[in-house]
């Protein structure tokens, strides 16, 4: 597993927990379904997610699985310290989950299929237990919608290496713009794509710090050795490319990044 | 003056009529300021905020100028067509401006400081006409804020020419996300700058011709003709780049654009 997936390193875990409490709202003030709903979270990870979507749904009863048993570990600490009772996690593989067709009232599925070869397999085994008139919503960013003053080559250098090392995973790190159509092929009908526009300036020192500087700098930041070794761009360019990053977080920088939320329903 | 500054050529007062329609709301929803305030719109161009501004605020009286008199004489023929009789149109620079100190309420700037030369000045002289505790309300794209799918290398090399022919004549077309300093520096207070992300899939027909073929592509590709002379790309490259942008509002096609709505109050 390569070490810029989310969720496999500890400086990792720490920024998706800053990323998931400075961005709740944005990201979750209509992650709202009905009392009594059953709902599938595919790739909790260490519930950065699933803490959230849990406690504001307290009479929806959830079932979070991750391919990593010890993200699952996590995640199960998380909620037992929240006193989430709610939800039930397990250990499975979103190409072949053993749940049988039209299980779950919705499915919901966060920061999950930028990382996979093979999205469309996991969208149609989602669409496959999800019950008929349920709904799916992904979550996904989108790191062709970064930019920032001051402007800087070099951090879009070193911005594109993320890209390109997620690409050549099979991953796709602009998946977050092409959700309208990846639910449309998969056969989803109702589907709206709404963006989560994230703009920062020195008005809100929180999301400064808690976005430019933990989340977004510090991801791209973990991305250097393997950027590096794999010759995509030399060292000192990156270095200054973080640099140059870290400025759009000091007086007179301003800082956007856009986040998708998509949503549809299986007929 | 270099043909792709707005509003000048009748394809260019055709593209900024379709923008203002398809997205008055997106910008204007917010335009409004208190019955028997006199408010000064700094380059007004054709009319095309003009007419909006004025319809949404008629307690209020403009005084709206553009350096340009055929400009002015076609916004004046638009005001009169509709109805509109709370505007006086003028011809005034907006470098050396015939007003008093503090003789407005308001000031309102949209879709003109990207083009200026030195847009600090101007900004200086139009505070000095604003009366204390007087905002400013300041309008602007953002090139660089434009991504799409299918994603296009030369699209993006189109886009690019723009940027810097823009640049190259003192203007600065991604200055949409810089606002915040902008204000700030120039000594306004209670600066916000407020993105307006324009999504468009083709859920959204009217946006598929209105905004992405009408507005924008349609403002890239008016620029051929200077982009290949003065060699910043091929001819064939930036026609396979246009190409690729109507591509993004077709099937499966999504853009994305934002502009930004800065305000600032004069202490």
């Amino acid at each position: 597993m390569k070490s810029y997936v989310h969720g496999y390193t500890e400086r990792e875990a720490g920024r998706l927990e800053n990323q998931s409490n400075t961005l709740d709202e944005l990201l979750h003030y209509d992650s709202l379904w009905e009392s009594g709903d059953i709902i599938l979270e595919a790739g909790c990870g260490t519930g950065a997610q699933t803490k959230i979507i849990a406690l504001k749904n307290p009479l929806c009863k959830f079932v979070s699985f991750d391919i990593s048993e010890d993200s699952i570990n996590k995640a199960k600490a998380v909620a037992y310290s929240l006193g989430i009772t709610n939800v039930t996690f397990r250990k499975e593989d979103i190409f072949k989950l053993p749940f049988n067709d039209g299980s779950f009232d919705h499915v919901f599925v966060c920061f999950v299929l930028e990382h996979l070869h093979n999205y469309k397999t996991a969208i149609a085994e989602l669409k496959r237990v999800l019950k008929s008139n349920g709904t799916i919503t992904i979550i996904e960013g989108d790191h062709g919608s970064a930019y920032f003053t001051p402007e800087s080559r070099d951090a879009n250098l070193a911005i594109q290496c993320q890209v390109e090392l997620q690409r050549r995973s099979g991953g796709d790190a602009n998946i977050g713009r092409k959700l309208y159509p990846v639910l449309k092929e998969a056969g989803f009908e109702c589907v709206i794509n709404s963006p989560r526009m994230v703009y920062v300036d020195e008005s809100n020192p929180i999301l400064e710090e808690g976005f430019i500087r933990n989340t977004f700098t510090a991801m791209i930041e973990g991305i250097k050795v393997e950027a590096v070794s794999e010759k995509l761009i030399d060292g000192y360019t990156f270095d200054k490319g973080i640099r140059d990053l870290y400025k759009t977080a000091e007086k007179n920088g301003v800082f956007c990044y856009t986040f998708f939320k998509a949503t549809g329903t299986k007929r």
